[in-house]
């Protein structure tokens, strides 16, 4: 690019503006010279002077032409503008690659979103994220997939989920969503691995993570006897007793599961009641009556005693003010008790992957799940920024089955495809914005 | 029943709630006494005597007891007192079947409620309704729903699901929903055979019907010619000229499908642009390329001509003010026009199927769509009254897909579990009514 202008860029310290616009020349691969005016008066005075008396950084500048703050640079690369005054043509090698829409996640919901936005021809980018595929490659058997009768596997639900969208024209791609910039229509898209695109609109499928504790040997055990997913790593704890934590579905399935390897499976439950569906505690209840499991309710986990070399040696555990006393506890007074286990398994629940989206105008709960309209019309997955739609677990608290991860990925879709469609037909007629992503 | 007590029922014409306390006693094989004091002044006198002064019909009397009003009654039976004064024991085999859960409908909504609620132990009795397996039966090739990635004909997804469900314990039944009494709990479900239960909660999945344009000649052609189902009855009109009706992607679909059998498809569309997803459109327009269909933009199906002897024999077209007017047109001043085709295809959308909760207090839109509550929370499939759950195209008039029929069938009934959980709590603790239906 030997030809390109001249680019400067005053800046200062802690500003926020300041480093987008940096971003984004630097995203485009354009040189510019940057001059910080922090506790420098002469080059202060000289920018204010340049940029029309006004005191604000950033101020940008191509060629001596004023082109202004963030807004005003902005503003120019939405209508495609700054690219022309920089000189650049849209076969520059080193251009951001430009997408319709791009789709975080591969669990059940961003797949389901890219069936349906392949087949509305907007060309999906998937962003595979950390857990390519989603919780439901932890699930061995997946009986309540409606169209299974015999059941399928996690694993091969998601294969086929996959086959299906790139049939579509799907194009999935390994990485994992670092941050997306709102203040900037298209949408800037960046990877952990430095790779950044644009795009018209993203749906947030990147599902949920499961929690942790917080307890005292934690951090140094997990992965060493510790562990969040008992389908993957039951079988290396065989003829062990193992602590399943948690009281939902989750739990009731890993501890009916981990009883093909585990001597015996305890389940500690903070409450009285559990919260899984009946199917799942009448397995239990089975299982208890077997001698397989046994079931340890209103009693917290406090501590986990091991080491990395020799793994889990026990736990300590607490019965809670619920609990009526039993013979386990060793010491009346706290209501604790020491516990031998050789692996514990967490199914406490998950925590929403919003993290990407943070300083964007999405808007969560207090536990980050992201807030998305609702209704029983039209644009239930929309967010609070148009053009970012929310779909799955990361949306939904209450319900997170595969089946309802799947219509509101198809519901996403739907909806990106309505707000595409509109910011086309406002871009043909010369808008600025669409006029409005629901209807 | 030989040792039944007396009962008394006073009532007058034209009076909603002596009918309902009549049918309760009928669908109990409870006899009783009549007294109608429409005009029977004496009877009228007899009955506020005997009623402690209450001058509002009915009045139900046992063994001479004063039970009261419909209200009273119904409080009754909801307790389960009535049928200790009938001396009605829970053996006797003319009492009607109660079950904790009817669903109503076999499309994708109602069998995916089937299998959860299964699932969750409900034994859900699932009524066919008019459409068994509802509208995707009339598909032969669902491509986007996720998990298939070869597709799968609708009736072959609709059987795989109606095995799950069965499977999990449903019970599924010949038979269509009359009506919904929601005066008195549990609810009581009549079927148009005359079949009565009695149900703690129902699911209303009970989808749309095809709509008609109410043109003359189409209640004289129907099914002779003219049809709301290309993939039912395109086969029957081979190397006809072929006319679909609408804009959307069943009209999409069904114009794309009959060009398989068509001399030419044309569709007739009301408006400028279609509604269809990009996928079909473009399937459409490779169609057109090929000179297999023709499409005719801003006209509207103003009448078909024919018999049911001879079939459609043409039908009056009109291009309405958006139109440009073209060569077709016989006379323009009015903008009509005749056309020859063998075969006219509605797909002009749906009627959500809600006649039967007419009566109740679930709300619907102007349009007969049920009211649910929506949200990214709890309880999005709740209708306005607790226990009864929407779920499907009855609700849905917006995005309509397999998979989000799916996704809200799972939701109606987990919803429906955790209502039957609260009033299962209730009744044990003694309370007349669950607190609240959500969290």
């Amino acid at each position: 690019m030997s030809d390109q202008p001249r680019v400067e860029i005053y800046t200062k310290d802690n500003c926020p503006y300041c480093d987008k616009a940096k971003n984004l020349f630097d995203s485009k691969g354009v040189e510019y010279e940057e001059y910080n005016v922090t506790g420098d008066d002469e080059r202060f005075e000289e920018m204010v002077e340049r940029a029309d008396g006004r005191k604000t950084a950033p101020e940008v500048f191509i060629d001596d032409e004023l082109i202004g703050g963030w807004d005003d640079t902005c503003e120019l690369e939405e209508r495609g503008e700054l690219d022309e005054k920089l000189g650049i043509t849209d076969g520059d090698d080193d251009a951001i690659e430009h997408r319709k829409l791009i789709i975080a996640g591969t669990g059940i919901a961003g797949l389901t979103a890219a069936i349906y936005a392949g087949r509305a021809n907007n060309e999906p980018l998937v962003i595979e994220g950390d857990e390519p595929g989603g919780q439901l490659t932890l699930t061995t058997d997946v009986a309540n997939y409606p169209g299974f009768p015999e059941g399928i596997s996690g694993p091969d639900l998601v294969n086929n989920m996959k086959e299906q969208a790139r049939q579509f024209g799907a194009e999935l791609e390994n990485g994992i969503v670092e941050s997306v910039d709102d203040t900037c229509r298209p949408f800037r898209v960046e990877l952990t691995n430095g790779d950044v695109y644009t795009a018209d609109a993203v749906i947030a499928a990147s599902g949920a993570s499961a929690r942790t504790l917080g307890v005292p040997g934690e951090d140094e055990l997990m992965g060493y006897g510790l562990s969040t997913c008992a389908t993957c790593d039951g079988a290396f704890f065989r003829d062990e007793d193992m602590l399943v934590v948690g009281g939902g579905d989750a739990a009731m399935e890993e501890a009916t599961f981990l009883t093909k390897f585990a001597d015996t499976v305890y389940i500690a439950h903070r409450r009285e009641e559990f919260r899984a569906e009946d199917y799942w505690v009448d397995r239990v209840q089975e299982k208890v009556e077997d001698g397989e499991i046994e079931i340890m309710k209103n009693t917290e986990l406090i501590e986990i005693h091991g080491s990395q070399e020799a793994g889990v040696d026990h736990v300590t555990l607490v019965e809670n003010e619920q609990g009526h006393p039993t013979d386990r506890l060793d010491d009346p007074e706290t209501n604790e008790f020491e516990f031998d286990v050789g692996a514990v398994f967490y199914a406490i629940g998950h925590t929403p992957n919003t993290d990407y989206l943070e300083g964007t105008g999405v808007e969560t709960d207090a536990e980050g799940y992201l807030h998305t309209q609702g209704g029983d019309g039209g644009g239930q997955t929309e967010t609070d920024v148009p053009g970012i739609f929310g779909a799955g677990d990361v949306v939904d608290y209450h319900y997170q089955q595969a089946v309802t991860a799947a219509g509101m990925g198809s519901k996403a879709a739907l909806d990106a495809d309505e707000y595409l469609e509109d910011l086309e037909r406002a871009s043909s007629s010369g808008e600025a914005e669409p006029a409005a992503a629901d209807d």
